[in-house]
């Protein structure tokens, strides 16, 4: 158990007035306890009492030959786990849960009394989880470095004779080859018209002159993700390609510059929004301007319109403006900042310059 | 909505005695109304009342085009789709709900009352999706003989110099190739003794002559799944090798000949079971002998020692014993099967004779 985050998860917890809680997301439990476990169907829960106590549920399908620190229940398929939480949880308090907690455990544990009273208790983990540590922020930064890595190679292997699957399997190679472990999301190459979409699926399109291309990718590396966009031009840009590109710069850039601790989240979004409405082109900006990121590619927290919570340092997020126009092109630039004390670390430093190939 | 399965659905609530429920799995809203959506985290329900009234609770994110023959209550990230439940949901009833639905949503809906009480509905669907109708054998079929083909192109393009993940990779691009959605799960590839772990994370290993390789693999095609696994020879088989496989062999072949109506899933569990047993394999062979298998690649329902279900027609699951000998080999071999009136429909037509490379 990593002592420094449970002390902070307990006095989340004391704060909001919760005296004991389950965690069930494999992402959390790997922050708390330093292991992932992918449990699949079978019940994972860590129990957390604000007195310290502390239990590992698991299924004996997921051996734990290290000693995490905590003690563990083991359960099997023939043994319902939900007697061993009988066991831990204080029936005569309020429970807190994961919010992704499946159903069934949570109506197996009311049937049988198990608590008085449940409560969503996400926002306490998810919160912790977005103020990164010094180990973390290490992570993070190596995470991006290897993402500036590879995407200089992919920028540098695009050709007219590649579809867009192709480019996505040649990111996830490089990744490999890094030694990572793998994509932290499944890449999107968008070509031209097909850019426009900003979820686009990379289909067998290929690219034609003066097309851009939407890159967006990231690594897992150490269970930590990173996550970035660039947009280049096949050939000669026309001249609204020109201006879209160099206007979504100018958001990216503004929205970075406005990230100091205590700004809100919304303002940050408005800043990067705001460059984007001047230059005519604001109801082409269909999305929110970023997200939190750290062992989950998105973590708790979004840079949008309506999100009024102040940032703090060791917070990590995205900026990723971006303009799709229908039929024609799609740009977005996106980076990953980091807030310190007195504004933000940039975690990507590969060129943002317009590329034209 | 598919008529007829909506009204399975409702005649399997009544035996149940449940008169309400919201089914919220993608692939059961997909089985029911022919739309697959991914909701990621927001909220997705079909509320489905024994009187015939149901409603489709959606996020405008994921726009319907077409007419799903239910009314569909959309709501966005500004407005609570809580507020959308209360209104279609008997709060004097008491409301199934299935079992991965997201701990936070029920809680929300238990603070203000919605049901008088919750149950746990997924098995509801979940048996009526184990017996498939005309139109999905069909779609079954199609799958595994997609998969029959692809398997024969990769092991015909196995050689010393090819990773695991390399020939994982093939896998994949076959499936794309041939226009499927691509795999139904990420397969498995596994050289020697790396194949003695049934579930092994494929990797940069290149094989050794003599090493056995387990192959296991599955498309995904118009939304159904199909799973195969072979095990073949590179090089010269030793004798435990080839006394390994047949004993694979005639477990498989004993455990497709068990499957008839009226048999019971541990039955044929036993049968495959038995033929390892008896050779002295019994304690290598960690695993149950099969799974359901249609939309999802494991459906509910499973070939092992303690499920006592009997098997209807139209079910389909896979026939797949194996033996794992650690740091020496392992064999799995795995086929798919439809229960008919008499017998079994065997989808793998793949040979099962012995492949020495």
């Amino acid at each position: 158990m990593n002592k420094g985050r449970v002390n902070r998860l307990i006095d989340e917890m004391k704060n909001q007035g919760l005296e004991q809680m389950l965690v069930s997301s494999p992402a959390s439990i790997f922050y708390l306890t330093g292991k992932w476990i992918e449990p699949g169907e079978r019940m994972l829960a860590l129990y957390i009492n604000i007195n310290g106590a502390s239990k590992l549920l698991v299924n004996e399908l997921f051996p734990i030959h290290e000693d995490l620190g905590v003690e563990i229940l083991w359960h099997n398929d023939t043994k319902n786990p939900i007697d061993d939480l009988l066991k831990v949880v204080h029936k005569d308090k309020k429970l807190g849960v994961d919010k992704n907690w499946p159903a069934h455990f949570l109506i197996s544990l009311m049937e049988r009394n198990g608590a008085n009273g449940y409560a969503n208790g996400s926002k306490i983990v998810d919160t912790i989880r977005m103020r990164k540590d010094e180990q973390e922020k290490e992570l993070m930064r190596k995470a991006s470095k290897l993402n500036d890595e590879a995407i200089d190679k992919v920028i540098k292997n695009l050709s007219m004779n590649k579809t867009e699957k192709q480019v996505c399997r040649e990111i996830g190679e490089s990744f490999e080859e890094m030694n990572t472990q793998g994509n932290s999301f499944a890449p999107i190459v968008g070509y031209g018209a097909n850019g426009a979409d900003p979820h686009h699926d990379s289909d067998a399109s290929l690219p034609k002159a003066g097309d851009t291309v939407i890159i967006d990718m990231g690594c897992r590396n150490e269970n930590y993700c990173s996550d970035m966009t660039r947009t280049v031009f096949l050939g000669e840009p026309t001249e609204e390609g020109k201006k879209v590109y160099n206007t979504v710069l100018e958001a990216n850039r503004a929205g970075i510059a406005a990230v100091k601790p205590g700004v809100r989240f919304c303002d940050i979004d408005k800043a990067a929004r705001d460059v984007i409405e001047k230059a005519g082109y604001g109801k082409y900006f269909t999305h929110r301007t970023g997200h939190s990121i750290g062992i989950e590619v998105h973590d708790f927290g979004d840079v949008s319109a309506v999100n009024k919570a102040k940032v703090e340092p060791g917070m990590i997020f995205s900026i990723e403006p971006g303009v799709y126009l229908s039929g024609n092109l799609g740009v977005r630039i996106e980076d990953l900042v980091m807030v310190t004390e007195d504004g933000c670390e940039v975690l990507n430093n590969y060129t943002k310059e317009m590329i034209v190939l």
